[in-house]
């Protein structure tokens, strides 16, 4: 089976994703600069989501070039990983609205974590799977996706005493990722 | 005629419906655990209707893979697949925000029946139009399809009765169709 | 320049103006029968402007099958399509919600007579570009178009004495247009 | 790296932004012609923003036409670009609703110029990495690009005092941009 059409279908949802976040910037009925200014924590946190998603199909994007096959298994914990993100558009809303009050921040920290679960996940489904033995020489020790886990484990509870230290550590773990994924880039580049 | 851009129209819609369900979880201005909690029925109906818009996709995409002509009424019978899946964003978020009254159980499981229906024709069409006799085949006797339409026939005069009872047949379905068709890739995989 | 960006971005756009048109199917908050019906309005015209926005994907399918260069006037002519298919979602919205009064709908009528329009600016746009002579063969006496332009100038002063007969003529149209272009099939098949 | 999927990605973006616009022409519930009219500022706006995106969507596609290889700098340069453009629909209905009020003008003209430097960064980005050396002679001079960015740096002090001219300079040079970009059609045409 052909890889195209799951790297279309992702690439459709994660568009639409991306995009219908900016519908939660809603547009103010003032017309004066001091409006503006109480959509800025609501623009910091589409900020963030925005990065986060880029980050999300980027690295799609550079896994799926390595992957050769894909089975059922892999179009599921696609599907799971698809899931994980289209929530985000909601978590980053409520967060950005309340301006980072606590329960807010702790959903946003719980459902990166599940988007970086159902990430490693899919990358276990499809090295597992019979055509992609190349991918996990490509994957590496996957530091940086180890490092994103524990960042949400330790964010997620400080949120209930320090949600900004939380947030802080959201900031971190996208500075993290923004450097493209090099590993497969060497390999194939 | 080619079936790529079947293919790639269908991706967008059923990756657009997929994913505008989630613009239904409403942000909640309150920001405690308590105001998360009234989304709860509109999330878990969310979560049921994206497994069942990603097994049409998985189900579409292992079908028009095996699929090798495509021609004016195959097009419409898909078009007839997108309208009804276009309607399951209205009839998941109306059952949800009703916390599984009567009539939006009703509604929903037309909803689902005439997915089920229009995949059927799509099918039936598809077979039955030259250059696809090996579909057929592909297809075998469709026992999940047959059993689909007899739970969705229940489940809807159920409803009227115990509307939590048709719910738990919609969750039942989705996990028979969970599986994905296994048919196909025996064939082609 | 390849036509593919062009049918893969005009497939994007028309795929999400069909899928946004449910949004305005707004859920309700009551869960009665009684409830849905007050939507049947707005149902019907999501309906009819489904089976239009699919025709035009249709046509726009199997037109581009046939063409083989593509340039800037191409682009923009096409673009111009797809600004007035765009204006859909409200057109049908106001129209629906209004319960076909007057004016809503003298401006859907304008809208499909605009989309008709500037197809036709398109089509011709295409066979006077170098390297698409073919392309005037397939499309013959395009009887169709001329039929619907000329609806659509009836239906539109029309809808000042009797708006529903107005309506009763975009049915038509849309009926008239369902079985799809077999011109271009028959000779490219 | 193929640029397949950065084109299909793009692709997908832009064509969910151009299309989300249309959702800020909220249905009226008043049927009379008078209703409409209301409207007219935000329709205004959505035809110029429509103008400007289908100008980005069509540059884009030249550009990339005579793109030979991608890596995650160019990603991440055309990420920022996306980004900059998802912010249209907002800061077109912000100044469409305030009837093109001072600080709505200044925003948008803003938005314009942060579009205009991310795609000039882009292009920067992909003329200095390996293998796309040919771009470089296909841009030559870029005469207007930097026409728009002169006209941006005007538009925006010029909103403080005479906004409607402002709106006139972003008519400009969206007529300005109009042409599609002959440079490229003629070296590869």
């Amino acid at each position: 089976m052909g890889k195209g059409r799951l790297e279309a279908f992702s690439d459709g949802v994660i568009a639409i994703i991306i995009t219908i976040m900016v519908l939660e910037l809603k547009v103010l009925h003032g017309a004066e600069l001091a409006d503006l200014k109480e959509l800025g924590p609501v623009f910091l946190c589409y900020v963030l989501s925005f990065i986060y998603v880029g980050i999300y199909w980027n690295n799609h994007h550079h896994f799926f070039h390595v992957v050769k096959k894909v089975n059922g298994s892999i179009l599921w914990a696609n599907m799971f990983l698809l899931f994980c993100l289209s929530l985000l558009p909601f978590s980053t809303s409520w967060m950005g609205e309340n301006h980072f009050a606590t329960w807010p921040v702790v959903i946003y920290g719980v459902n990166l974590f599940f988007c970086a679960i159902a990430y490693t996940i899919m990358s276990l489904v499809v090295v597992r799977s019979s055509g992609n033995e190349d991918v996990a020489k490509a994957m590496g020790s996957d530091t940086k996706g180890k490092l994103s886990l524990v960042s949400y484990v330790i964010a997620i509870p400080l949120a209930f005493y320090y949600p900004l230290a939380s947030g802080a550590l959201f900031v971190f773990v996208a500075l993290v990722w923004f450097i493209p994924d090099r590993r497969m880039e060497k390999m194939f580049g």
